[in-house]
């Protein structure tokens, strides 16, 4: 179990995200106050769940009379460090990787794409923002920008020996999107986006529910 | 507690999808047998999570000297419906929807996105495979290739109302892109896929390792 903890994304920090999604809509609404039953009813979980998570990450926040909005969002955003930028590499400019190296939200959450890598020449000519190199200056790069974390989009028969490159450039953090379980020391963290997954399950849910419902 | 068995995918699904890779690979390397024990170190998991997911979704196998990879795969594929093709739709044709409309990997698993929608006129001209409709043909393409499930990469402000008119045209299951917790009603599957959170949740887990380490 030790080694889950370290390698894999814990689930409670999956809900403080979602909680946090919540917690920032009902702001904008003009709430001011909210019950832990409430959040759980939005986010899918039980209120007791909440509160655990809350005591988990040391999120705060007065109980009687519901949790004030402002001060569950302090916590969470001193939490995240989201006054820090955070500078981040992607190795692979397929269509996903050009997606992500576009992707406009992610500066709103201090996430800075500085550089990104592929093996093909012809794409590292292209200009672009934030700039396409060769590989061979990773190194280089990762340590200029202070890089501590990578995105992986490259195709499945790369995806290992990419990650070997980057943890021995420092990376210790990675989020994988190729299909592939990546091996890797036990103090690397990694997080892997399996899209065919995403969609797949979706679609077995629909299926299983429409014969539940056939049978009734 | 009803209510999150209905909207969001299980975990013990998201698991499930996890041993069928680990064991597709294994498979190729020429591994016949595996002990619940190899599953659970290799998707950090504990064996009996291993055993009890299989017990619930029925995946049988001898355990008596490990299971046998190919039993294994054998009922995954039968309970995923893999031989059955399954028409999804896409609604958003930026960066992001446009990578997902061109992942080959999607075809591999049964998962065929016939076709894609867009409010921009001008991406609508483009000729594209799929191709790229406008709003008002999303009720007669949903019939004609009886889609259930659709994928959603429009921007967060349009996410919601893309969303419900999705659900009028009988669509059952969403795959979610967009920034927001959306509002369906009690039949209908969303899985949430929120990119920022997912590198966040990184960086994140990243600092406090760090943190921890620097202070011993």
């Amino acid at each position: 179990m030790k080694q889950f903890t370290k390698h894999n994304i814990r689930n409670s920090l999956r809900r403080i995200f979602l909680y946090h999604g919540l917690l920032v809509r009902l702001n904008v609404m003009g709430v001011t106050r909210v019950f832990s039953h409430t959040i759980a009813r939005e986010t899918g979980v039980t209120p007791e769940q909440v509160r655990k998570d809350f005591s988990e990450y040391c999120i705060r926040g007065n109980r009687r009379g519901g949790y004030t909005i402002e001060t569950l969002l302090h916590d969470m955003e001193a939490l995240f460090n989201r006054d820090k930028i955070s500078n981040v590499v992607l190795v692979g400019m397929g269509n996903l990787g050009l997606a992500l190296s576009r992707y406009g939200r992610f500066t709103l959450r201090g996430i800075n794409i500085v550089a990104t890598f592929d093996i093909d020449p012809f794409k590292q000519k292209i200009r672009s923002d934030p700039n396409v190199y060769p590989m061979d200056r990773l190194q280089e790069i990762v340590n200029r920008f202070r890089v501590s974390v990578a995105i992986i989009t490259v195709p499945e028969i790369s995806a290992q020996e990419v990650c070997n490159e980057l943890i021995e450039t420092g990376i210790r953090g990675i989020v994988n999107f190729s299909p592939v379980l990546l091996k890797v020391p036990g103090d690397v963290v990694v997080s892997n986006v399996n899209l065919s997954d995403e969609i797949e399950s979706v679609i077995w849910s629909v299926h299983k529910q429409a014969k539940e419902e056939s049978t009734l």
